[in-house]
């Protein structure tokens, strides 16, 4: 059974990367959860990959086959790490094509925490939301990865950029790194705080949510506003009003994941800006049922790094 | 009181057009029941004119100051017809800004039902959801005017419609026009029939009445598809899931109105495939309470019309 969990033997178009460094996402404790669509096991886990290839630094992209519409990934998509064996290993055999140089000023295990987050929040923010320099951006649950490195990418972008978070703490971590402020939401009037703290509307709405909240974000928007959302985990939306929506032309636009084209992008992005993801801590890769734990608390901000000790 | 309703003097910027038809819209029914924001009486209704301006036949752009930005309205847009005085009238004096050839094919009365309907159809078929020829869309509440000017866009484009109605005979009068097929949006799988009908997704959907119908949509839609919608009659949307919304990278997009770009594309686009927009029925405009009665019924099929007898 366990010959099931060895890398295959690479064929010439593939790489074997020797990985220094992996990052967990809430995908891989979904499938531990068995709350995910068509888990096959057994199955090493993991998306977000940092390691050494023909003697150069490389990350991996964490998917495969995309496909041919930047539009939408196609048939044949998945991301990596189950069904095929993803990161949380010494090594893994990979396609060439997902391999790409990591961004110099990167150690491991900022370049562990990239793939994946970078990539979601990249399409989400830019291909599909189009953000604009100046623009006022809203970004909610902020701590989570991809919420991160969302406000990364917004503040180098020269936006404002407003969060919100249950926890007081993690609002002012993100102040610490550039947002100019964020409220609980907790509290059942935080969009009017919001909106009283920011003193106008938004351009651009990031949420990974969705649920009852989701339905007050039209509210906040400015004509031609986009709300651009890569999760919906408090569940279904209810009490959508369309009419602010077609209005004020507001645009609610779902993302998933992104292209390679989207991920040498969001590389080169992330170079030229000298930007670092938020690392919350790490863990030797033996012990992974301890970061699993750690994430399943929910009290991190940014991402729980797995490190290769050999 | 009498004298606020006449013209006020043209300026050497204005126009002064001799209406010879107008159409009705749900706005000034809207008006006339007191559900529109910020209703100012005494006040001439309707947005929609054809008439001669200088010798020409002209039709009105059918709104007011749609501001710098190619993406929504400005804070002075204005609808035509209240609060300005509109269409319902023998003259209207209008800024000549607002004045476009009529295409030459269509009567005075296929004039007058194009302009808000043809250009609200126009901006969310074309500019937000940006249809492609080959394409397949779904259009609800086939009957109105902005839906059958989008039925007939799309048709015109390549695309293959597929059409919903309360009223199976409009269903029919719809497939004569060029529809594949439609279903009652009054029998409770309704989506599901009109899957089985149509055999495959949709890569557009077009809809003015949202309601819990609406969270259906998502459910239809091929992976990057794109619902457009520029009314809500039926009320907020409940039980909408964004899970198949972000994972088939689909695109929700409010719309309304559209830019004096936008009208003349809509014009050009109408000359060059002879579009006919669809008349319902005309009245003498000295009649024009009992055009308003038809309205109410919704019974109609196309744009209602008011002819200038005199």
């Amino acid at each position: 059974m366990f010959d099931e969990l060895l890398p295959t033997l690479p064929c010439e178009t593939d790489a074997q990367v020797n990985l220094k460094a992996s990052a967990l996402n809430h995908r891989d404790l979904f499938i531990t959860q068995g709350l995910y669509a068509g888990i096959k096991i057994p199955c090493v886990l993991g998306s977000d990959g940092a390691g050494e290839w023909n003697g150069q630094r490389v990350l991996i992209y964490p998917a495969l086959e995309w496909g041919s519409s930047p539009n939408h990934q196609g048939k044949h998509f998945r991301v990596l790490g189950m069904p095929e064996h993803g990161t949380f290993a010494e090594q893994i055999t990979i396609p060439k094509a997902n391999i790409y140089a990591m961004p110099e000023h990167l150690s491991w295990e900022e370049g562990a925490a990239l793939p994946l987050a970078g990539l979601t929040a990249w399409r989400t923010l830019m291909s599909r939301c189009q953000l604009q320099p100046g623009e006022k951006v809203f970004i909610t649950g902020i701590g989570g990865g991809v919420a991160l490195m969302a406000m990364q990418f917004a503040l180098a972008s020269g936006a404002e950029v407003w969060v919100s978070s249950g926890n007081a703490q993690k609002i002012e971590q993100a102040k610490a790194l550039g947002a100019a402020g964020g409220v609980s939401y907790r509290e059942s009037d935080w969009d009017k705080q919001l909106k009283q703290q920011s003193g106008s509307g938004f351009d651009v709405i990031i949420d990974s949510a969705g649920g009852d909240g989701f339905a007050l974000f039209p509210g906040l928007c400015n004509p031609g506003a986009r709300i651009g959302f890569y999760g919906g985990t408090l569940g279904k939306v209810n009490g959508l009003s369309l009419q602010p929506i077609f209005w004020k032309q507001i645009s609610l636009l779902g993302s998933t994941m992104g292209s390679p084209t989207e991920f040498a992008e969001m590389l080169k992005f992330v170079e030229k800006h000298q930007i670092r993801p938020v690392v919350d801590c790490m863990f030797p890769l033996s012990q992974g049922n301890a970061a699993f734990d750690h994430m399943e608390t929910g009290g991190q901000f940014g991402k729980i790094v797995l490190q290769n000790t050999l």
